[in-house]
């Protein structure tokens, strides 16, 4: 092992170490750099992948065809990093940091060569590892992540490789059913198993079950309450099943969607700060709390969640470039904060669109909160405009306050970008009332004359008032 | 003339009169019948023309055939709100209001008899009237308006009768816009005759501008700065040009959409309270100012521009829907207010979107404000996911608070409604750096992962730093 990279000796020169190269991380770098020139601010940045600065939330897009060429998503190149004076060290994982020495240890994939690098302000965005539960068979052949590009393309090559038309997805949280969508594009047969009562865990059971059926409508074969126990692999070594249930699920591809969980072990070998979810926790300007000289930001976080009050862990590529921006700017000798979050979330599946905003009702009753919740139906245009479609929009509200406390929509075209509205009110801590009377834009080819979300808000207005103290 | 209606001379029956039969009006009897019952409440409603309840937001999509039949812009039939015990009638046009004496005088379109009723309680609903200017041949065959769905037919008369496809919209406002619009689906050669620099005055020359080059690459002809004289007519008196700036432009058919004022002929007349733009004054209840027991709301009363302080015209029937609710309410016992709108719209021709909320760089000096003004291009989607349109962002802010003022947005598919985040935020009063920080939905199929309107509260936040004090 040998010492490198030193601390220049004079000028005032710092180094800045970040420590992953995706959305937060080089978000973060690229902001720093902006902000202060290389003389005076030094930036190394460390990726043990192939590739920086990639959409996750791209690859069910990619695996189903809609994106045609993977470098599409790729929204700047390692080699663009570096003509803006970015020192980027690809395969080089950081396996140490040494807080009180101020250094990381970082590790050439290729060579096995470790050494360590000082740093002045260290970022870490090391983001989030995807949930792969120890089962029997799950490391098959033919079982597949879709959390990198590398995983993408393994996917991609199994599915290119493989006669069988039989897909199971574990799993149906967004990556589930995107990826339901996905695989039903190139002609599988698509099952999903999903170990809750309903899919989309992150909506009301009432809500999921509406995309349950619209999903089962699509002839995907949609399994709740399934926990998966094994793998079932053939002669061959390869998947060739899946159990959930005491079920076997032929599958001639298995793909996990499970979920992520913040990827901080560096973090917590160095003793930092970490959350009830596991993720680090900072202060809002994005500090690791309690270190002047450490930021952290992206799905390696917690972030707040200014609708309960308390830490969420949400892995979103619009957080984590937000939080780069944001510490990219504070650690360039800016300022600037990252407030919280209200957590909207949204998605499709074929012309299915999902969106969430704020507390479900668990969230809510876990807050402490007492609500009223409404449900309506409702169109995305003026109903005799064509293409009129349906949305079912949910809100609930604080009682007594009338306070929004959150909306979820499901519908077809027009609906998931409509929780937009309903994520502003939250964070300005408006009520259902006040949203009544909120100017959206009307025209017939775009709402009704009443906007499905005001539509709910004017009923949730009305259950607040009839719910009394 | 004979009295009739006269108040009933026991249990505390009340009449509540109600001028108009279109949004702002019904919407006001039907919320008022909902909260008192007819033995404790009598309602009468006069509507002058054939029609209640309508669309007029529609008709260039039913003169256009996206709408088929009429009746779908009927939202609500005289015989069903008889049926919800309004005494509705038809062709029978309040020609004084007697406030001292707390009575109307109406009459009947088809006998001519006119006769007295009295009310306890009035609502003033009497929309606007399209601008018409005094000129040679304007009301000659040919030349058509399109505010009612009399207009509507008429103007379907005569494109079913009419040989020649050369029309010409004389006005380039939404109304004008969509007209155009409509005619090009129907197959005609359409010129535009814009009184203005660029079309769409409601947004600031340079993005209307982009409109016009959009207007011009659809086929249209587009012609600024074109002042109309005079409708030449031909041998059969019928409309063949129009002349503007001393060029004639042959049309087989004209459309006028210079846009509305107010109807607050029998106000004035009644001595009520009007603003400069010739609107009813009301206060925050929808009282007119000073008259306890009279209310108006819709296209005859001025509104309240949250964002400038003063009173402004808007003819839109999301306003006249919530004003009419807010009526109904206050005059049947209950209470609610309207405070008042940041001024959004949207509109479309063919896949073009257009959008505004807030003020225009005029409207922000006229109202003593300093601002920046700073202008984006993005896309409505992640750039690599198939049809990601651009999109074009124009954002004003306060000088030093940073305050949002404005957002024009013009672009393709998705848009239109993502003004709405802006119309919330100016709601709400945030700054534009408070804005950067909204939790938007992200998923790539609905938004880059810097939404539009993040990515112009960004430049705006820099904008406001840089200029200073």
């Amino acid at each position: 092992m040998s010492m490198s990279g030193t601390r220049p000796d004079g000028g005032g020169r710092e180094r800045l170490v970040v420590i992953g190269g995706d959305a937060a991380g080089m978000s973060a770098a690229s902001q720093a750099r902006r902000l202060r020139d290389p003389d005076r601010l030094e930036i190394v940045a460390f990726e043990r992948g192939h590739f920086t600065s990639f959409s996750a939330c791209g690859i069910p897009y990619w695996v189903g065809g809609d994106v045609t060429d993977r470098d599409d998503l790729i929204a700047r190149t390692p080699e663009e990093h570096r003509a803006r004076d970015i020192d980027l060290r690809m395969r080089t994982e950081v396996t140490e940091i040494d807080v009180t020495g101020g250094r990381v240890r970082a590790r050439d994939a290729d060579s096995g060569a470790e050494s360590w690098t000082s740093y002045d302000k260290l970022v870490i965005a090391t983001g989030a590892r995807p949930v792969r539960p120890e089962l029997p068979g799950i490391d098959a052949p033919g079982v597949h992540g879709v959390q990198t590009l590398d995983d993408g393309q393994a996917l991609l090559d199994t599915l290119a490789a493989t006669k069988g038309r039989r897909a199971v997805v574990v799993g149906a949280g967004y990556i589930g059913v995107e990826m339901a969508e996905a695989l039903l594009n190139r002609g599988y047969e698509v099952t999903v198993l999903n170990r809750g009562a309903e899919p989309m865990a992150t909506l009301d059971p009432d809500m999921g079950r509406m995309v349950h059926d619209a999903m089962a409508g699509m002839g995907i074969t949609m399994v709740n309450d399934a926990e998966v126990t094994e793998v079932l692999t053939g002669d061959d070594g390869r998947a060739r099943a899946v159990v959930a249930g005491g079920t076997e699920y032929p599958a001639d591809v298995v793909v996990l969607g499970i979920g992520v969980r913040p990827e901080t072990a560096l973090a917590r070998a160095a003793g930092l700060p970490l959350g009830a979810h596991g993720g680090l926790l900072t202060d809002l300007a994005m500090r690791v709390r309690g270190y002047e000289n450490i930021w952290a930001g992206g799905d390696c976080v917690e972030v707040l969640d200014l609708v309960s009050g308390s830490e969420r862990h949400i892995a979103l590529g619009t957080h984590a470039n937000k939080q780069g921006q944001v510490i990219g700017t504070n650690a360039g000798g800016g300022y600037a904060t990252f407030p919280g979050v209200v957590g909207t979330a949204v998605s499709k599946v074929c012309a299915l669109e999902i969106a969430r905003t704020g507390l479900r009702e668990k969230d809510a009753r876990r807050a402490g909160l007492r609500y009223v919740a409404v449900t309506i139906e409702s169109s995305s245009r003026a109903g005799y405009y064509p293409g009129a479609a349906p949305m079912t929009v949910k809100m609930l509200a604080e009682r007594r306050t009338g306070r929004l406390l959150g909306t979820q929509i499901v519908g077809r075209e027009g609906a998931a970008k409509r929780v937009d509205v309903a994520a502003v009110a939250l964070t300005a801590g408006m009520t259902v009332e006040q949203m009544t009377a909120l100017d959206l834009g009307y025209a017939p080819p775009f709402s009704p004359v009443w906007d499905p979300v005001l539509v709910a808000a004017r009923r949730a207005t009305t259950a607040v008032r009839e719910q009394g103290a």
